[in-house]
């Protein structure tokens, strides 16, 4: 049996990111760029003010002066401002040519009007020379790349493009992906009450859900029945849909009617069938060669029938895979370490995918603390004993959906004898988003000392 | 001036969670339950296999014995298992009555058929008495809570909806968010060349997305003119389309064309326009009761115009508002410690929001190691310089948006002078996915030890 780092270098390895489409800007969050972004024109375009205030010759220093004209962010009316005289200029408004400073409204005070009603201004402290200026191009030069090729579209790189007028855009197609349950005791979730013997459909929802978040572009195949031609039809229609990854749960135990893995043996190559993993032994991972599709190839993911595995299985060897498709650079899980908030049994065959919430902050409740030596050495670094804590979902049964509930993490417990004992350093893997992280009674902890 | 703190606390409290809405299971990702969920039923429904093998009564022991039937998932032809016979079972099928454990298949041996055609089997291992069965409600019992009011539905909570048939449910609405930009010299990001001083529209694309990425439904206001009369028209719009939330960029400044302050003083209650914050000192909060549509209250926020400004003042005021309105139980961000790559320079008048990555990992490339004497009491621990890193995106100053770039967190940094040292541990809000946070050379680092 395989390893599940080998089983993802196996299915990364079959796995090549997707080609590029044209979007328009709206539909640019979440993608990742396949080509780099270059500013056509420099940030700001023109030496702009940081501030409302005015706009000064900073040789003249202190005084009372004259304010011969205003310069106001989008409009074009500036005079020249000469040697003994200011103009009124606001916050990313052009500074008009001859001065070299802004005095921010903070140090001046506005005088009585002059002669012919000519404004007047004391400046109350000598500015230095580029003083409150943004020169031209200092933020973005002309013909800079602002964002590579590879880069994923988040928030700020919104902004980005937008300021540098990026508003058709090439980015990595999202993978299409086909959702499909096998198994004739598993009816449609809606169905009430359960007749003898079935169990509703959990896999589906919760595997359209995850392909979604991951971004791809999901079709919903519903529910093979248990025979070879059932099956080869789901098959078919899923090829017909041109889907690049089929995603299949049940059907690959050791069962006479666990039919996933001699019906794509028959129609492809299987990678591997078994993986040294708790829960999710049987995942099984094949390709496809389509002649009647140009060649094209699809992947196919038989993952187990019990929820759990098929959840943990989703994210060590599918979510990889769908990341490369949309074009990440770096489709891995992220690892992190946390301690454990409890004792962790081991499992003398197979290391474990233990579902657990990552949490930053004081000892969880009814936790174990760390050991003296280790709280001590924390507590000199100034951290106190806030840290992150891997708190287990409990009872890890793989039919036990319950123990995937809030997980955001993926505990990598080694196979061994024993147990690893609560206070112990472990390594996580990401698959939810940490901002949404459970918070400890009391609040979000502040950092002692800050 | 108030602070961040002060600020975050004031908008809370003006913000209320909103009322429920019915939604089907495929639109409840990322929503918050407005109610609990129950179980209407056990699961499993019937004491139910866990492996592929033979259903037994546990006291027959090891020895020859026919096969008198067959159970597979989701067929009923059980016949009941007397002492000293045997069923064929499936994964996940319901044990027929009389047995009282499974042997796995690879415990037994297939045996030649016996006198009419009898199929037989031995059994190699002897059972335990419930050895392989799931009882009846192992998993969920009926009437068990299984997801609380308050709950994030995330992809392992879609399965469990699922499993339990909750294919109607209660979420907290999301809030619609009307984004507003202003600025005579702010045109549409699809403009070029830019005229003379324009500059493009950052924001919006950036705040339509920031609002949109925390679940909101968006409608893009586009730019406002400096004039009293467009801004009154714009707010008018805003509250036409029924938005909870309004959110300006720009218009809040110390300049005579700084016309939003003036506005929402006229038309609702301004509960602060100034923060002790570095950048975005200008943030505004108000909000409108509206009697021509039943006194209800919307919220506006004026962010500054600097396109830092905004991307920080949205993080750490708006987005909380933004859950706490959605249902988040807990809406506040997330915090965690990490250690500074770099040393950064203190601000003695503001505390500093310093946009950065973090990244999981050796110290990174140009970074100082921590002291010594940290380093060694975390080699004890068993990590060696494994930790979290905070590496900053460069020149902070507020018009460069290329300093949001990739940047998953906001360090908050004290008002102090002098510097803070590289290797000092930082205190960070969560700003984005730590999943794809960036992989140090070489790769997902392995914790050592694992
Ligand atoms: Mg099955
Ligand atoms: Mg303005």
């Amino acid at each position: 049996m395989i390893s599940i780092p080998e089983a993802q270098d196996i299915v990364l390895s079959h796995t090549r990111p997707l080609g590029a489409v044209t979007v328009g800007l709206a539909g640019a969050l979440g993608r990742v760029l396949a080509e780099e972004v270059r500013a056509p024109d420099s940030l700001p375009p023109f030496p702009a003010s940081i501030k409302d205030g005015y706009a000064v010759v900073a040789a003249d220093g202190v005084g009372e002066f004259p304010v011969v004209g205003e310069s106001r962010a989008g409009h074009l009316d500036q005079l020249p401002v000469a040697p003994g005289s200011v103009a009124y200029i606001t916050t990313g408004a052009p500074v008009p040519p001859g001065a070299d400073a802004v005095v921010q409204v903070e140090d001046t005070e506005k005088l009585p009007d002059g002669e012919g009603s000519q404004r007047r201004v004391r400046i109350c402290k000598a500015a230095k020379a580029g003083q409150d200026i943004r020169p031209v191009g200092s933020d973005i030069t002309e013909g800079d790349t602002v964002l590579q090729a590879g880069e994923r579209v988040g928030v700020a790189e919104m902004g980005i493009l937008a300021t540098v007028g990026a508003v058709s855009l090439k980015v990595h197609a999202t993978p299409r992906v086909a959702v499909l349950s096998t198994g004739d005791e598993v009816v449609d979730p809606s169905t009430a009450p359960l007749g003898p013997g079935q169990i509703r459909d959990a896999n589906r929802a919760m595997l359209l859900a995850a392909a979604a978040k991951a971004g791809a572009e999901v079709v919903d195949m519903g529910v093979a029945r248990d025979t070879e031609g059932h099956l080869e039809g789901c098959l078919a229609a899923a090829i017909e849909q041109r889907v690049d990854v089929l995603i299949t749960s049940g059907g690959v135990s050791m069962g006479d009617r666990d039919l996933i893995k001699p019906l794509l043996a028959r129609e492809g190559t299987i990678h591997f069938g078994r993986v040294r993993m708790k829960p999710g032994k049987p995942l099984t991972f094949a390709t496809l060669t389509l002649p009647q599709q140009g060649g094209r190839q699809m992947l196919v993911f038989g993952l187990p029938g019990n929820p759990v595995s098929s959840f943990v299985c989703f994210h060590l060897v599918v979510l990889p895979a769908l990341r490369k498709m949309g074009g990440w650079a770096e489709p891995q899980l992220r690892r992190v370490a946390a301690r454990l908030a409890v004792d962790i049994k081991l499992d003398p065959e197979r290391p474990e995918y233990h579902r657990c919430t990552l949490q930053w902050g004081p000892p969880p409740l009814g936790s174990t603390p760390p050991p003296p030596h280790e709280a001590s050495a924390h507590g000199a670094a100034g951290l106190g004993s806030m840290e992150l804590w891997a708190v287990s979902t409990g009872n890890q049964i793989s039919s036990r959906l319950l123990s995937a509930r809030s997980a955001n993490a993926l505990l990598e417990i080694p196979c061994a004898s024993g147990v690893i004992k609560a206070g112990s350093l472990v390594s996580a893997l990401l698959i939810d988003d940490l901002g949404g992280m459970p918070v400890p009674p009391g609040g979000v902890p502040v950092t002692p000392g800050f």
